[in-house]
């Protein structure tokens, strides 16, 4: 389900551009009364291994990344083993990880170290990151969404891991937290997390030019890689953090920066770090020498989180599949530097090199089986109205029991899951919307 | 803080031996209201960096396991960054790993994988458990426990991974949960849970044998394994899960199993699976045979949880510890087989061997560190009234901000974290006892 935020903020009252501009956001999606975190993600990993043709007894990994809390104890990774056992495939190592948005990219680090170690038996890996960012009503209620992606790890792959070109820096924070457990909605504190944010964009990106440097004997600079994906909560924040790392190749004296660039950056030079996260000159000018690089660099990454929101541990793989979509087959050779950040505060930025691939994992083929262009068209926008209804009657039933669905799949593509009950033990029940309309019941 | 069942059996009005030896637990640990998780693992990380000493720069992994949540959010890890932060260290992956009890073993499998995989960097990783459990009112209560556990994990260690004798079972279940988010207490339902314990034993033991016997060339059995280690919720269940091992060993025409015991489970021969889990004289039979295995195999890891309860995640490497306590450099060259449960559900069973170690990481010195027996007896016994007391404040606490501990720390032993507040903002502070008995302020 969609929303628009030219029409939300109409709705809302805020001034034109508010959310399109000054987010940087076009669209929005939510969950509908009858979708959660765990059956986005079980659409999500059924869905992959159809598509791929991918027998479920070859899994032998599954790590599930996410935020969204629906059980303090019971992993999501536990919801979908249905999907498995029906197979006769109990052998599965993984459970869920948890740091705020960073979720997903411990998962996927974990899952891809699996594979390289002694422990490894030749099966597929499988993480997913899976979350609904929903906000209490106010200002940050247009920086939500709600997404799943499903991702296959094993060797061979179109989409390899530079292992040593990774940082991670990790803090304690409180710029977003969930200490009230009883509600769905973060403790948000919009001006820190930005700040922490950018600092531990600084942080990773320092530490990953100094190992470049020390592996390759020679300086690292935005100029040695095609892409760069970010986390993106809102768009305005990536356009932000790209800048950065231009500001931080001129304060290196590195290459990508010309003339012209230096000379833009020049009254900076002597700013405190402090200062250098609070100028809003800074900011300007600094986007201003990045534009060139941002167009070609990070913009083809940008369409899925500008469409869909916010998607916590979802946001930097579905940005990533935006880059797959918009660039596909062209990326073999190329080298794409990825930021994961997730409050609290943990961050990496890690580096990928594609190749072309062996059907059915070529990037060719992995962008036509995303179909991202149809599944964008093909979503259903709701009035602000009907979405702040939904919004109150999901904040009630959040943590709750005994209770049914409306069953309405109707607006859910076939093959969709879709919830259908809480019991009075306050377990969950599923069930699949069938390519003929009907449904099949999983039990729970 | 600790309680002793005997009295607690008396003060709830139970029969005699309802705990002791119906459930087969001596005492049981609580968190006071200064203490939580995060205080807890505080206390673990910085007493094993000191008393081995590790400069915190050279810890390059650091993972949770837990299932306590105290923010929906940001990761327990997070609270542990300080340490690592004042020394300019923050390079340092890792998350929390969850679900129940078995969220410590994923955190242990990743840190292990991670040595073994590319991305490592030549540093130390550090695995934490860290839990507090808690039950409402009712029969559950004497089940509860607390406690961290943390392990070290780096190349040329005296307890090195089989990794090919690894097997687990995942499955979705409804045995142990905690939907209900504003409460700290699960729902339990006791029976099922067990029986899940069993069936996922039973699979990953039969997972194991085959995977053993394909690498070997020969049949597994008990006797092939010095120790064995289980997730221990009350001792009761150990003796149950080792019982069933026996079980299968003569299911499955093993080597273990003589002609005495071949007689008395004869009987049991033709029980459909479920009813061997239901089987009251098959419990005993089978114990009757597992009993002198039980007493060399299995006694010696039964210490700490009798002495301390079910510690969820640190549970098993608690019993781990009460194995090198008793037997430390005799168990050089030794196989012990683990068993780890979490409810929901997520099993492994997997091997370890022991070598002498060198200095400070031989068995003998870890042995000495740890010093079970005397942190054993310096703990403070609480009447059960006043256990309930401190449960009911607790309770009333969970979730909740703007509020001031009593900062008591006399019962603490020296350089022990304690909670000090909870701001409005939710925001949690924490002091550490010092040697002096006066107390170090670490911010927040």
């Amino acid at each position: 389900m969609s929303l628009s935020n030219e029409v939300l903020e109409a709705h809302d009252g805020a001034s034109k551009g508010k959310y399109t501009i000054g987010l940087g956001q076009d669209c929005m999606a939510f969950c509908s009364e009858v979708e959660d975190v765990i059956s986005m993600s079980m659409t999500a990993v059924t869905s992959l291994l159809e598509k791929y043709g991918v027998d479920p007894k070859q899994i032998g990994r599954l790590e599930v990344g996410s935020e969204t809390v629906l059980d303090k104890s019971k992993s999501i990774k536990t919801f979908l083993m249905p999907i498995f056992e029906k197979c006769g495939n109990t052998d599965i190592e993984g459970v869920d990880s948890s740091n705020a948005c960073y979720g997903g990219t411990a998962a996927l680090f974990n899952c891809v170290n699996w594979v390289e170690s002694s422990s490894w038996d030749g099966r597929y890996g499988l993480v997913v990151c899976t979350d609904s960012a929903v906000y209490a009503e106010g200002p940050a209620r247009p920086t939500g969404g709600a997404a799943a992606v499903a991702m296959l790890i094993g060797p061979n792959a179109p989409i390899v891991f530079e292992s040593k070109l990774r940082a991670s820096h990790m803090a304690h924070a409180y710029d977003f937290y969930k200490p009230d457990l009883a509600s769905e909605y973060p403790v948000v504190d919009g001006k820190l997390s930005q700040t922490c944010y950018l600092m531990a964009l600084d942080s990773c990106y320092k530490s990953l030019c100094n190992k470049y440097e020390k592996l390759e004997g020679k300086q690292f600079s935005v100029a040695d890689a095609d892409y760069f994906v970010f986390h993106s909560p809102y768009n305005k924040l990536v356009q932000k953090s790209f800048a950065r790392l231009l500001y931080n190749d001129f304060l290196r004296g590195a290459s990508s920066i010309d003339e012209a660039a230096k000379e833009k950056l020049a009254p900076f030079l002597s700013l405190t770090n402090d200062e250098s996260y609070q100028s809003r000159d800074l900011e300007k000018a600094s986007q201003q020498v990045a534009k060139p690089f941002y167009d070609s660099k990070v913009q083809p990454s940008t369409l899925i989180p500008k469409q869909v929101g916010n998607m916590y541990t979802a946001s930097i793989y579905a940005a990533f599949a935006s880059l797959l979509h918009n660039k596909n087959s062209s990326l073999a050779g190329q080298r794409v530097i990825l930021f994961s950040y997730g409050s609290g505060l943990a961050a990496s930025i890690f580096s990928l090199r594609f190749s072309e691939g062996e059907h059915p994992f070529s990037l060719s083929n992995i962008a036509t089986i995303m179909n991202v262009s149809e599944k964008l068209k093909s979503r259903h926008e709701f009035p602000p109205e009907k979405f702040n209804e939904i919004m109150k009657l999901m904040e009630h039933r959040y943590g709750g029991k005994d209770f049914a669905t409306t069953k309405d799949c109707s607006l859910l593509a076939p093959g969709t899951y879709y919830l259908t009950e809480v019991d009075s033990k306050y377990r969950r029940f599923y069930s699949k919307k069938t390519i003929e309309n009907g449904t099949i019941a999983n039990g729970h």
